[in-house]
């Protein structure tokens, strides 16, 4: 285990202090889902969070923590850029983005009204990272990595941590979906602080399945090529968040593509809830293993809420 | 006004009557929505009722009051076929909904999942109305109106009760929008019954006004070729609720399909909430008027989340 990892403490810590800046998002049910699907599932509305996702919670858990002034600059295809220029806006600093130029114009439209500044660069990690080091190096902001941090982490554990408080009687399991794996790390330290028996499960599209990939062999897969619509999955896990994941997740199950638009379609039809496709993974893993969900109480993050309505997969 | 109006006392026994079959659904707000459009908006989300629509409220008060047993049948485009079916599932009663053939799908099949037999007929309200009347001759069901009902009316009235207790301090106006009128007549004896101030205001496509040209020239419009993607509200103003809104409904607004559209992606994408266009008319009016509601505390009831993902205007 990475000593830097986050422990429950930090989350709860966490949890206190961004408390007046995010929605305590709901917890809803449908009956239709759970009869058809012979379990009963707890969907964590963060697609109902601030700048509609989770990533605000660590975002504003990160900037919070700053010894020092100053701007604040990331990169980011989309929520957590949204979050972060959210996050400073609240505690009063410039922020700059660095997006692809392909990330979807909504999520670019939410990043600039936060007030932030975009960077546009080419859609590649390179070249990702080079324009921010450039920017760091002209502004001297501060970077605020998007999963692979301990306060973004415990940030996003505060999710679960509400989650945990919401259902009565306790879950049997608690699943999310695994892009950079800050969502899955604090999620896995904040459940298994409070209720260890229960497991926590990442699920991953098929097309960009290298966290259950080093899951299964034990070594961190680091290059990939993505192939998913579910654009908030796309990038690799972290170093950190890979040595949480080995030592607190408990299982991590994959999708294919038509999973996770069916999953999609039932949320919005039945929950009328409006999720991205990355949200939608984790129900698409339980669809696809009636048998190992039949009879428990599972919760579900349902991750974020910021689609683009010209690109829909209907 | 019509003898048989309902008062609010009627809609208060039909909140206690109905209230273990529904949801006290939640009312929502969005800050970026209010600061865009310079007033407070309150959405009531009856998207998120049962069947996925405030029809059911009046079903279930409708078939709750039956004095005789027996089947009970509807002709519907969608929502209401869908509110009668579940109504009759807790009453324990066979239901019959004759549908155009041209309903959506995703309205079918809500229909059929409550158990209910559908009889298909072609799309014009002579054919519902001959297929209903054999229907009801060779059945002896109970014929459930739609709209144009006592205790259907007192149904719907429901959910503005509710909306009035929910926001504090008081709303300056509500919002519906209006097809059969059904709602708009329940809502305004509701807000008026419990606050006569109150201004209570019906929004309609200029593709479907036939309630809005009643409302200015005092007489009923009772024929209309409806022209408007709010498939809901293609229906024209019945008898009692035309004679309701005369009483009691400060003003009439219309909007353009553009409108509709743009209220919905709205909607969408800044609340996260799947609804059907007719839900998105009332915000609509409230974008066109920007100086009559600067200000004001604005409920406006979205009445519907059942859409085709197939058939999106985006």
């Amino acid at each position: 285990m990475n000593e830097h990892s986050p422990s429950a403490f930090d989350i709860e810590q966490a949890a206190t202090r961004i408390a007046e800046h995010i929605h305590q998002t709901p917890v809803q049910t449908s009956q239709l889902i759970n009869s058809a699907l012979g379990c009963q599932l707890f969907f964590k509305c963060e697609n109902l969070q601030k700048v509609g996702a989770f990533k605000a919670r660590g975002a504003l858990n990160a900037v919070a923590q700053l010894s020092s002034s100053g701007a604040v600059a990331t990169h980011s295809s989309g929520n957590h850029g949204a979050a972060l220029a959210y996050a400073a806006r609240i505690y009063g600093r410039q922020a700059y983005v660095v997006m692809p130029s392909t990330a979807p114009a909504v999520k670019k439209a939410a990043v600039a009204a936060y007030g932030a500044t975009i960077i546009e660069c080419e859609p590649t990690l390179v070249a990702r990272e080079a324009t921010l080091a450039q920017l760091v190096s002209e502004t001297g902001a501060h970077f605020i990595p998007p999963y692979d941090h301990p306060h973004i982490i415990a940030g996003q554990g505060t999710a679960a941590l509400e989650l945990m408080a919401q259902v009565t009687p306790a879950l049997d399991c608690v699943l999310t979906p695994v892009g950079g794996g800050g969502l899955l790390a604090g999620t896995a330290i904040a459940v298994k602080g409070c209720a260890p028996g229960v497991q926590v499960i990442g699920a991953e599209p098929l097309g960009a399945c290298d966290a259950t990939d080093g899951f299964r062999s034990g070594q961190r897969v680091t290059e990939q090529t993505p192939n998913t619509l579910a654009d908030g999955l796309r990038t690799t896990l972290g170093e950190l968040n890979f040595a949480i994941m080995r030592a607190h997740v408990d299982n991590m199950l994959t999708v294919s593509e038509a999973d996770i638009v069916a999953a999609m379609a039932l949320l919005w039809t039945r929950l009328k809830l409006v999720v991205e496709p990355s949200s939608a993974v984790p129900l698409a893993a339980v669809m696809a293993n009636p048998d190992r969900f039949a009879g428990k109480r599972v919760g579900i993050i349902l991750s974020g809420g910021n689609v683009d309505l010209a690109q829909l997969p209907f």
